[in-house]
């Protein structure tokens, strides 16, 4: 299996919390191959990186990319630069690799991944969940203000079929998309995805592969009663802990933080081992 | 390590769910046995708990006791005879295990206890937990209900010194003791337990040791603000479910109870897993 992430020096923590949550629900994921595009972690943190994912058995391909293609993309503190790198990586990715899948660093893995891993991507060359019923609002908003008409999906959780992506994923309308939009666009890389490439994306189930943690009273709605707590933790696979209130800053009563903080711990005591191990 | 369990047949899936939540917790204990005390758990369950230990490279050791050993006693379906069973497993276990560590079915391991395994019992026989300054009022009625002047000790969890306690433990004084105090008897075993052994009971952190998830904010404010769920999820190590409701029946929005239901999910699909093993 392959992963691909794009974090900068911040997010090595909740990846770390991320990978530790995905083993613990894929305990038999033997070939987990990790890409990770960036642009300036050092190289101490990136082979403490690399020695964490062997931990797992897990191995972690660092690919730098040259930050200059992206000095005109509009960013900020809380969309760094490197949320673009996910629309470029066919483009990055070494050749053989065929097939990757996108994971947001703010995730927990909580049930097995494989059959989103194999799925059928029916043609496309991509899939991707939006979270269409919780926020009908916004995705109005968004049909409006962007001029699409499938649903908006969310890109912190896709599947790439990377032979298909090739084909049509091009820099230059990228960045022309980026250029065109500037004045308008609200979470930049997400929107830029959906005019490009939302009619080439197979929607698949939030509930199960992209949860956004902070509406569970509307899943509950939603499936008339069906998705509650016992559900969500026998079925969904991967919890999202979208938004600005992130798990390993903010305290809280909420349910999915508290197995969030359950699986900081967890992944801490294993890094301490590590290090344990080292000294010894 | 050596764990000691007391359950009936309908106990073996909370005992999966606990051991599950164990090696998740507790990785590194390679050489852990489980003595298990019972009295009518047929050979076919037994052989199926002994393949669920063995995925996690666990010894699991039955031992049938006698139930006529416990006729006299009162007992109900809350509370079945097999409870007993660990009063009187000093005299019971194999003269070559030296140390054991009680644990109630009804709990998860959610951080290391090897430092509990490994605790000085300074002559003690017995260690275990109170939950005093949470419920005073019980505390102050079993005090004069039992006539004790230590703590009331919860008996879900003990960590028991074999030797030390194979010199106090006698058969007969528990039947006396039962016998004696028969009609106020609440929770049988523990109010015999106290009686008997608990001025020889090295008292440990509830808060650490045997959390009882139904008092998270007496907790709270016991510790001054200290043990939040942050604080809970970094240093509890064992969630006790004390009381009636259990969370494999009972649904909740009790985050512990959400997170039993998330090792329920795992340990099953460990389980499947299992299954399809011998299957294949």
């Amino acid at each position: 299996m392959n992963l691909l992430i794009t974090i900068n020096a911040n997010y090595r923590y909740p990846f770390k919390v991320m990978l530790h949550s995905f083993f613990v629900s894929n305990p038999h994921v033997k070939d987990l191959t990790i890409y990770l595009l960036h642009s300036h972690i050092p190289s101490q943190q990136l082979e403490e990186l690399e020695r964490c994912c062997a931990v797992y058995h897990a191995k972690l391909i660092p690919i730098a990319v040259d930050p200059s293609l992206f000095e005109n993309a509009p960013t900020n503190k809380r969309y760094p630069k490197e949320m673009y790198y996910r629309l470029l990586s066919p483009l990055i990715l070494p050749e053989h690799v065929e097939r990757v899948l996108y994971l947001d660093p703010d995730t927990l893995i909580i049930n097995p991944i494989q059959s989103l891993w194999e799925m059928d991507l029916q043609g496309n060359a991509f899939a991707a969940a939006s979270h269409t019923g919780l926020t009908e609002m916004a995705n109005g908003i968004n049909f409006a203000r962007l001029s699409i008409d499938h649903e908006y999906f969310n890109t912190g959780i896709m599947l790439i079929d990377l032979a298909q992506a090739r084909k049509i994923v091009k820099a230059d309308d990228i960045f022309q998309c980026v250029s065109k939009y500037k004045k308008i666009l609200i979470l930049p890389d997400q929107d830029v995805f959906n005019v490009l490439y939302g009619d080439q994306t197979l929607p698949i189930d939030d509930v199960i592969w992209n949860y956004d943690v902070r509406n569970y009273s509307k899943y509950v709605i939603r499936s008339k009663g069906k998705c509650d707590w016992n559900w969500v933790m026998h079925n969904t696979a991967i919890l999202h802990f979208c938004g600005k209130n992130k798990p390993w800053n903010n305290e809280s009563k909420n349910p999915f933080v508290i197995l969030y903080r359950h699986y900081m711990s967890l992944s801490e005591k294993k890094l301490c081992i590590l290090q344990e191990e080292q000294a010894g």
